[in-house]
């Protein structure tokens, strides 16, 4: 699979606040998935939790992790971006989730109840599909 | 988290030919995830993969999977199926990938010169979370 940097046509898909699934790794190696905002700057992809949520346990179990992004409008164009959580930390003040939030909705996140954390991967591989114009013809593309 | 069988609203998303991405597990043991699509019957998901994909292999080598269903026009429902590939057969004549493309795309699959395979994933369990009326209040709802 390719390796970063993300060429311009697939950063722009990634740039987009677009519906995305993340996975993670549980301790018994069975695959976890789960529907996620997520934000993308210099490289790294910025996830959000609660605190309760499971896969934050598991990304600091297991760094790997794998993240689907779905092209608005046409999921025939989709960019998978994998790496690793170099950085979890705990949201103070809810800054992260309130820039997924209004990345995503246009406003900050409503509950200031609930304390969260936020994971950055850095990201060392990617790979892509789309249905009408291929992104990258090479042999790892049909992945 | 729960048990088959779906509830009833659980289940009507999952009916739906609603956007999906697999996850697997790389030999290395890190996630792999691919959007695509997905069929529903009798407890099972139906997938389906020109022969060359790489997730088939992962699969043939580690069966268990994750599968994430977003509800169409609101992503903020969405339902996670977890199970494992009971059962991997040649796609003869093409016949499942043209039930999945008319269940997506109303007309038969195109390209009838690639080899596919399906791949049918027994459903052990599942997660969901719909931002507007929960759907499963119990300890492992905030998966």
């Amino acid at each position: 699979m390719p390796n970063p940097p993300l060429p311009p046509r697939v950063e722009a898909v990634v740039r987009a606040p677009n519906e995305a699934v993340v996975a993670t790794i549980r301790p018994d190696g069975t695959p976890h998935t789960a529907a996620t905002w997520y934000d993308w700057e210099d490289g790294r992809i910025l996830l959000n939790m609660d605190d309760t949520r499971r896969r934050l346990e598991f990304m600091r179990r297991d760094p790997r992790v794998s993240l689907t992004v779905l092209a608005e409008g046409n999921w025939y164009r989709h960019i998978t971006l994998e790496g690793e959580v170099e950085e979890i930390v705990a949201d103070d003040g809810l800054r992260d989730v309130d820039r997924l939030c209004t990345r995503y909705l246009g406003q900050p996140y409503s509950d200031r109840e609930h304390p969260r954390t936020s994971a950055w991967v850095r990201v060392t591989r990617w790979h892509g599909w789309d249905a009408a114009h291929p992104i990258e013809r090479d042999e790892d593309f049909n992945d």
